[in-house]
């Protein structure tokens, strides 16, 4: 893709605090800014780009937010966060080339627009994967820790006023062997916090391209097999066709007993029907879950109950840097743009990831 | 110190795995051992230098293990753990110049056995302080991240069966300012990890010399004012004179509300009487302590009670590598005592830490 401009009309389609406009205005100079905060749903909390439902325009608003869409040769942000109202804005706009989404997972988002062969060539579509990064690679150093340490007995001794006199050993990280399932973005940031604790780092990768912090690639063809290696499982993939259930019976049989298993990836990357056998059988002696097959989990999932699960509700992500971090990477995105350079986190059209 | 000798008589002291012995043969040639496993308390689990206490040895194998306190320039270990048995061995033992002991707080051993000065004079102490400096960083952070992630409100709604519609927002490490209590060995590896995940980190100092990974370093006399702006404070201090009670009323009742607190260092270092106001009142919104002042925590402390209170056993340094570790430290002292330098964890013996 070539610069088509020396300037950039950006309009913001999304609520987005003004001191982080403010930040892209400082960080890339040659943006035009659309911003009109009246006319966005309101961000309910940090970082709900989806905002208030109940919010409603007045007809004069909505014509307003529809010169926004119609005028724009950038969007920050998919308006209304509506996969039908992206159709018809790339539909109706000629001029627009370029569209940010403020989701890591805004790959998925476009797919749901089902844009045609023309219109995926036309505008350039990037997500914000990565920001959520650190974030995510925290809670499987927590999730990886609270297994490695035993919180669970932890928290019986301490309800029954147990101090035992049999000092029991915890796990430590820099005794252990980690496996992260997926060298994106959030891979790359577990592999290096665990790296940096002394842990021996394996990483799953089709291309075998090295990778900082990562002692050694696992080719996917031989992911049960290091999984039977490891002390602890980190799954970090995107939801996509070929990820669905790639974590299933082959794997939770294949693991040494009381491997620690994190997800921060998507939930349907795992086959939940081969791992509650494995957490009944001690195989898998803990696991700590931020996402799970189905959102909301179900009341009747017995990952609810299990003593060795933790769940966290697709939360730990979140921050209060994130439109600050989104803001970055927009700016970052824009001055690549206007340069002809790549785009950071661009959508496969094919995979939509 | 002065090397005395091209050789160094070396008595083993505690039960030791046949293992780290020749590990010490093979970093340090110049070292002639006196090992006798037979003599030695069995350790009950890894690490167990107290090891079984319904041991005892026969007239003719005490007369032996006699022998080796006797006739040993160093010792590895303090004979039995037991301090009246180390004033017994330093005084009819004058070619006895080193004793290695096997904890990190060594020096409240050396300070119980009641040494005169000519005897503290004339032998070196050294402590297995470090050994344990990565177990208890990763205690440590595993401590904050549970106070981040709020691992409690994650299990209440888990035990509720709770996916709460609004998003609530974790703690980053990489958004906290972590204040470390005391940068010596623990202090230090605590440090690393929480720059390694992005916190800023301060720490206190006497000396005001700067420390890798320490952004900020905090004169003792201001640790109230640094504990106000922390956002998780990391206790790592040995238990001495003039750290008892140091995290009392003054620091406890300056910090912020929901400031998160890990002690690794020593429980007599924190006065509980302030500390579980704290907790009441919210100013302390998670503790994680590995140590307690007096242990086994008393049944009757509310510190078991307390749903932000996890209590761990003081369990966190041990670890299955520990022996090795030890047995390198020696093999690292003696190779510095035979070339007159200076040794590693050589006890203070005014302040015997």
């Amino acid at each position: 893709m070539m610069p088509t401009t020396q300037r950039l009309r950006v309009g913001i389609a999304v609520d987005l605090p003004a001191a982080d406009l403010e930040l892209m205005r400082e960080l890339e100079p040659r943006l035009d800014f659309i911003y009109e905060p009246e006319l966005y749903r309101p961000q309910r909390w940090h970082g709900d780009w989806e905002g208030e439902p109940s919010f409603s325009r007045t007809p004069e608003q909505a014509e307003r937010y529809h010169q926004i869409l119609a005028s724009s040769q950038a969007l920050f942000g998919i308006p209304d966060v509506n996969p039908g109202l992206l159709q018809k804005t790339v539909r109706e706009n000629p001029d627009l080339l370029w569209v940010h989404t403020t989701a890591a997972g805004g790959g998925s988002q476009v797919k749901a627009a089902g844009l045609n062969a023309d219109e995926l060539d036309r505008v350039t579509f990037t997500t914000s994967a990565g920001v959520h990064g650190s974030t995510l690679a925290e809670f499987a150093l927590f999730g990886v820790l609270a297994g490695a340490k035993n919180l669970r007995k932890l928290e019986a001794d301490q309800a029954q006023k147990n101090w035992p006199s049999e000092r029991w050993r915890m796990r430590h990280l820099d005794e252990m062997t980690i496996l992260v399932v997926g060298l994106g973005g959030i891979g790359k940031a577990v592999a290096e916090r665990f790296k940096a604790c002394g842990s021996t780092v394996w990483g799953t990768s089709r291309s075998g391209k090295p990778v900082s912090g990562v002692d050694r690639l696992i080719e996917p063809s031989q992911l049960a097999a290091a999984a039977a290696e490891a002390d602890a499982i980190v799954a970090t993939l995107p939801g996509t066709g070929s990820t669905e259930g790639l974590l299933g019976s082959e794997v939770f049989e294949a693991v040494s007993e009381g491997t620690i298993f994190v997800n921060v990836g998507r939930g349907t990357v795992v086959d939940e029907s081969a791992l509650i056998p494995a957490l009944e059988a001690g195989r898998i002696g803990f696991a700590a879950l931020d996402v799970v097959a189905q959102e909301p989990l179900a009341p009747n999932s017995v990952l609810w109950d299990h003593p060795n699960v933790l769940i966290s509700p697709h939360t730990a992500a979140l921050s209060n840097q994130e439109t600050t971090r989104i803001a970055r990477l927009f700016a970052h995105n824009a001055t690549c743009f206007l340069d002809g350079q790549v785009l950071r986190n661009k959508v496969d059209t094919v995979e939509f990831y």
